[in-house]
């Protein structure tokens, strides 16, 4: 089978990879030729060909055509308004990158009377993706999701990427191959956007204990002068321990109950540099972890260790600070408190 | 009648002051005769005296005598231990200070077999107490209590420091006064614990309104072109007000639902220094937010509210940076994401 | 100065009723021709007339026309549509309900071509608001605000609702009497957004707090055997007070950091009702607080008290069910645990 | 190598069944001779005897004798003076259920004037331990937990139960076979404790992010007139997903970021009770969570997180009752409102 993929990135380059090395082909739309030779070069002209010209990108593809688009999301809106002036009835447009999912509900409604077909993707696996495989959420409607079952099968990981469920038997559902049509426009989207919540609230559940285990000399290293300022540590006895972070991580990656690829990771961010001298801890957030915030205080769902986490990202680049200071302020006020300088 | 009171600082002078300008007497025991010499030139020796000898200080006071420990919680302890020493069956212990209730349980327990009472009183007012009267929070057992009634009396607010509550009549009890005996042996404690845990948080509540407020305008000032690492600001239109927060803090005094005492002292430090330059935004914690909490957990009321304004302060002080980095760290590895640099 | 108003309503009523006792007129619309008499015989026709016509009732105003809408934020949208169609450049609708500020912002753009100025203003106060004055928060353009001043000054608490802030001094500025202008259209709405924000934070604060001195008891009552699946109290003795909630109330109004209006009227409800057996706990949240939360994803802002209060009300009417089921099905998935029936 | 079991629960029977697997030999206590009866019987008399007396147990093992206690907290102390009565200066006692590393501080300075040692051992792995293999954090002098090392290795899951970390070549470290030394008295404990903390926040993450997916068609379902006392769904549009929670848990388990052991036995659940009915929500805690925060409060680390996971679960037992009546009551105060009935 055939997919058009624009966008040749990080993101868009591995997935072609992934089909053409299971016997689909492939043709690319990218502005830098170079990126295209590349390819080319590794997957060899049978399998994959690309244009830097959209109009003749679309000339190459065989009907239905499967265009799909992975692209950074600002530009994401124009680009598909572009290549749908291009198509014809009953050719398919995905949104592979990380668009908001009201967007896909519009889009879809939008490009229908033209008989284009929308399918929203959630992509997740990262840098790791092209060995393990992606997970994909679809949304959409049924037929054109079917229709490209073939494609979604060799980008998916596949069932032996984990143990059956017991009680799984017989033909692996897609969802045990790692894909799943999650519902009609938008709902791929949304639930990957709810993944990367949860995500969200993982990582900040083991960084918070990390900082514990971390901060477990602190009775062997504190000064027992305490000021008024300072709450005194009541039992200096129960915090000396000097714990290797790392290798925490590590003992608990085998036969723990937080054992997860995540925690895979950390242990081998934490081998690799111990101190973590290399982060500022300024941390990013990409979206998703707001608009999954956004979509459980619309629903009247309580998301209370989600928000915790967003919130957290948020003060780590200094959006608390005016906050901060405002509550020196009134303890100033009332108490005649005065800020204790940085140890 | 008459009052002992060791540590004559801030929170001791203003109750003696308090208590001498109603008509009793006071005895002051402090080791700096400046500052004794200070308070009699302006209360009079009629009124007060001070001596910088425990023995001394303990002869001077008629029995049974009420000795008010008012000092730093880290030496209270062994000051009490001191003054027990001196004392004589009936003689009354308060202990005024930031005392752990847990603390005024075992003082109690070990004090009561030489029949010398002990009286935990939290004390809620500040910098204003001279003023406003100290708002008390009494523990111990009733007859004690019930002995200093005049002294506490004269050192409450009163009942004209707020509007009686409707359906309240005749004579104002003590609650209506300022003053209240809360139960055993630390419940006056337990009480001004909970008091300041619940002022953690109400103050959080007005610093994060307040930051809202302080970055409404970031619509106008955003950088539109967004990096993948940051999530752009989807309705730039939405936040493009230039909001006076000194002057939103004073039209909220009246009439509002947020109007409170705390609100007061901040619209009176945001006129003062409207950009709070003069604060670097390290916040201290004193001790009761965190029981409060350790409190919470032990009986097992949730207090997500209470937690996140302890935890804010910690993070306002530098101790999440080492949870930061990891987070940096796993986006690095499962998303090859660069942190940012500084705005 | 005459105010025509729309929707005699608790509000709207009683923000007639503050102007015209002050010396303005007014004119109402109201579908109830009873609530129009009875406000007619409570003010006298002439201070007050009404209308069941719009019409008629925009006929009746004095140019440029004055229109206050009072309704609830469901309906306010249409009702501007309405009467917009009836005005003339240079006439002043304001929306004082609880719109959001989003639909400010559009709206006004909408009345801006036909000249017509559109003010927005959040309105506190609540039931007391008859006597205590409204605190109001405005946006708008500068003129038409001004041109409100008269009966703004009337409508707002005035001066003397609390004590000066120390500093200020002179004529009393705007803020100080009880109404302020934020800023261009939706400003008013945003800043009593926040406002609202604010105070689930410092509700919830209270609420917490004496949740935890009602299970300051549990020592003295708890069942000793504890199951494995229930963590036993390790320091009953702790935790032997029996609180008297509905006192300490009382006590923190006078001379402590925590006094606020919410807690005299917490403490008022509670002398009322000391059990609170008149209430189920199913917590309604009206907009604002979600609003504001939705400001703070967006600006970046951390906000994780008024998150938590927020999400403590979304519990409170069961909407975490799903989610605490799912916990116990992972427990029992990895540990054999078995709930717990209710006790 | 030898190894003494008090307790033949689920834990320490297969504790005893994987090392006698491994080629040691056990010696077990028990109370209940049927316990015993059968372990023989699985395992034979070469590779495992028990003994329902203490003394017969105690003198059957060889010196320096190690005697691993695995039983309930609330008698694990009692059980331990007992036997160390019994024991010899060079003997072994282990703790290995889940005592608070606070006991363990106290327990081994006990044993240490005695000669005998004390080793904490907290263990991971639930009802699948037995297959995969026990997660072992340990604490205690290092001699003797060096000569545990064949013991250890053997209860230990092995380097093979998951992927090399990238980097690390050569001989497995025991952290990469799956039990790890964290320490002096306490440590194995402390690190275990943590653990749980870190699982009960990435419980909460997945559980609100499904509860989020679960509730996405309330914009289908959604009453349209809403009360003022309920937030209308301003887009029911952006809900009109009939998502497969199921599926949506399997689909993760391959190539998603939030792969996990957790997501595994959630989709596990899920598929075998899809709507969880056999659940009713009231989601216990055991301890390590409380002490978690307690580590995190004394030691000034921002836990935001896991308190609010932890909180979550109070609430799910009714402990927030009190706080919500506390807030209708003051929204009825201020606001005359009245709760909306349950739907």
């Amino acid at each position: 089978m055939q997919l058009g993929m624009i966008g040749l990135g990080r993101m868009g380059g591995n997935i072609v990879r992934r089909i053409v090395k299971d016997g689909h082909t492939a043709i690319g739309y990218e502005r830098r030729p170079k990126t295209i030779d590349t390819l080319v070069a590794e997957l060899g002209s049978d399998g994959f060909q690309g244009s830097t010209d959209l109009k003749d990108f679309v000339s190459r593809l065989e009907t239905p055509r499967v265009v799909w688009v992975m692209i950074p999301a600002a530009v994401t809106g124009q680009v598909i308004d572009q290549v749908a002036e291009l198509l014809e009835p009953g050719d398919i447009i995905i949104d592979g990158g990380n668009s908001r999912y009201h967007d896909d509900i519009a889009r879809a409604a939008t490009l229908q009377p033209k008989g284009i077909h929308y399918v929203d993707i959630g992509t997740s696996g990262g840098v790791f993706g092209l060995d393990r495989g992606f997970c994909l959420m679809i949304g959409g409607e049924a037929e054109p999701v079917a229709h490209l079952d073939p494609l979604l099968k060799s980008i998916a990981p596949g069932v032996e990427a984990a143990e059956r469920t017991p009680g799984r038997t017989g033909e692996p559902s897609p969802a045990e191959q790692g894909y799943l049509h999650c519902g009609p426009a938008g709902a791929g989207h949304f639930v990957k956007m709810v993944h990367n919540g949860i995500e969200y609230g993982a990582m900040a559940a083991y960084a918070e204990g990390l900082n514990i285990l971390h901060k477990a000399d602190i009775g062997a290293t504190h000064d027992a002068v305490a000021s008024a300022e300072e709450t005194p540590l009541e039992h200096p006895e129960w915090y000396r321990y000097d714990i290797d972070v790392t290798e925490v991580t590590e003992v608990w990656r085998r036969g723990s109950v937080v054992a997860s690829w995540l925690l895979d990771l950390t242990a081998s961010e934490l081998y690799a540099d111990p101190t973590l001298e290399s982060f500022d801890g300024r941390v990013s957030d990409s979206g998703e972890g707001r608009w999954t915030l956004d979509a459980a205080i619309d629903t009247g769902v309580p998301a209370p260790v989600l928000a915790a986490a967003l919130f957290a990202r948020f003060s780590s680049r200094g959006e608390a600070l005016y906050a901060d200071k405002m509550l020196s302020a009134m303890r100033k006020a009332f108490g005649g408190h005065i800020e204790l300088p940085p140890k």
